[in-house]
């Protein structure tokens, strides 16, 4: 039978306010640098109200995933929750004009929820997450026959903050347990790593996450170590596939024994990371729906990240079929 | 006395959605290039399910001269009416966050007015505007105290299109009749002069406006010619003050028998032209306020102009101070 989904991406649909701010501010703000941070109402009131020429652009982890899927002509959907306002409208927008299956999980009494994003001069993005109605995903907007008609079923790790949304991501695990149907998560950030690490290390251990995306920091936060070297040894005895990203130093695709580590071109100018892991991410998982080596799927991650990273925004604004054919992946 | 605002600038407060498009696309859906179409809201729908990847940003002529003033430094001041919305939140705290004195207008029963931007990668943009609570900026919104504050009252053409508005207009004008107040205005686009000719002759005609914004296009439409110089001909006759942009050929600034032809620095790439001729506004009439000669006003807000065509959506995102200065200007 062959499945409608290649990917379902689950996660918090975000509205990404986007500024540009020097380093002292971050300071100034008390910010953890490249963070994501979540803030209540009045927090996101009094942040926005210190920043100055913002743009509003879709945003949201496995969101961003599932466009840049479509992006290179792979079938997906995608589960999240917003409320019936505007930003919500741009987020259904974007996500339908992108070609991901999304079928709006309507909340009420919270606004859809908002990201602002802190871009420094290095391209490098703090975020400050107002989770509204997204917040309020839970086990009973889980149409079981989208979840069964995946291949590949993606998390951001960010769920995890969410118990409704970990309640959600149990009740698929338990309804994909002994199909062929693939759990992914992303690792989201090392705070998400180092307050739920028991769980994720948990469920590598016993074969529910069969594939894992995360960055150099957050691998050695799951395996509470400074030394990649040693993080990857200690990840290696898992058996879980690993796609980790090392920045301009490319990208580490392990599963057990196998470890190789792919190079990417160097950009002439960052302009914005946000997106880079999630982008990653859909290229990687693209390369095995079409079957192609761990190598060239963490290749292809790289390619794709490579894009998007040089425009503002988590989504890229070129032909990604051309970009992956022109790096010979495709 | 010493004004609190050099600028007071009146407009359509809008929310700009931003897409990039193939000029195909402009044929398919009947549109003309770089003109701005006034839609309702299903059209608005209709037109907005058929592009993707959005970026949303403030925008609105008028807003738009007001925030790059206030870049330069300059003092200045805005009215606009906006809904209690995502829309109006995000308008209100860009025209704040760039030190422009608004205090928002708030009407309800709309939403806050939109404009779908289409992005020709000629960097042309062909605006397709659906106007909600800004259409309702009339008379009784206007407050005195702020308008005879202000040294030049600037408005955007496109007001003329709202009966309301007109009246706003009238009441201002009114009001100013025997001051030293200045009151400018932008033909806007081609179509709004050739709606609103008569009316915008005979406003200058008596001298109620002072200062006219323009290109060829508009000009040549004022005058009912495609000769560029004939029209400059018959409007020197009016002694209305007069910038004239003309893309990558510069400006012109006329005044009855004083006429100065500027050039403007290629550019590279033209990314989006969104914004140009209102941020050429803001460039000369900063210069006007500062003492600057006619010519160099000019030439500030061709300075100010290419700046903004090389960046995504209609605001500036360099320090405009130091590009003066760098210009020789300031």
């Amino acid at each position: 039978m062959t499945k409608k989904y290649s990917l379902l991406t689950v996660g918090n649909a975000i509205i990404d306010i986007l500024v540009n701010v020097e380093e002292e501010f971050l300071v100034q703000q008390k910010l953890d640098k490249s963070a994501m941070l979540l803030i209540d109402a009045e927090q996101n009131k009094n942040l926005y109200a210190k920043v100055s020429g913002a743009t509003e652009i879709s945003g949201g982890s496995a969101a961003n995933t599932a466009v840049a899927f479509g992006k290179f002509g792979g079938s997906t959907s995608y589960i999240g929750s917003i409320a019936k306002d505007q930003f919500g409208t741009i987020f259904t927008h974007d996500m339908h004009a992108a070609n991901v299956d999304y079928n709006p999980v309507y909340v009420s009494g919270k606004p859809t929820s908002q990201s602002i994003i802190l871009v420094t001069p290095d391209g490098e993005r703090t975020m400050n997450t107002y989770l509204g109605a997204s917040l309020d995903l839970a086990p009973e907007h889980i149409v079981d026959a989208q979840i069964l008609d995946a291949k590949v079923i993606y998390f951001e790790g960010y769920l995890w903050y969410q118990p409704p949304a970990r309640a959600a991501f149990g009740y698929i695990a338990d309804l994909v347990k002994n199909t062929d149907i693939k759990i992914s998560v992303s690792l989201a950030d090392q705070f998400c790593v180092d307050n739920f690490r028991d769980d994720f290390t948990a469920l590598i251990a016993d074969g529910t996450i069969e594939i894992i995306f995360g960055n150099e920091d957050e691998i050695n936060a799951l395996y509470e170590t400074k030394d990649f070297d040693e993080a990857m040894r200690a990840n290696a005895k898992t058996g879980v596939l690993s796609f980790i990203t090392r920045g301009d130093k490319g990208a580490v695709v392990q599963k057990g024994d196998y470890y190789k580590a792919v190079d990417v071109e160097p950009v002439a100018h960052i302009v914005d990371l946000s997106g880079g892991g999630d982008i990653f991410a859909a290229g990687a998982l693209f390369g095995l729906d079409k079957g192609l080596s761990l190598e060239d799927c963490a290749s292809l991650g790289c390619v794709a990240a490579r894009e998007v990273i040089q425009t503002v925004g988590s989504h890229t604004r070129v032909d990604m079929v051309q970009v992956a054919k022109a790096a010979g992946l495709l």
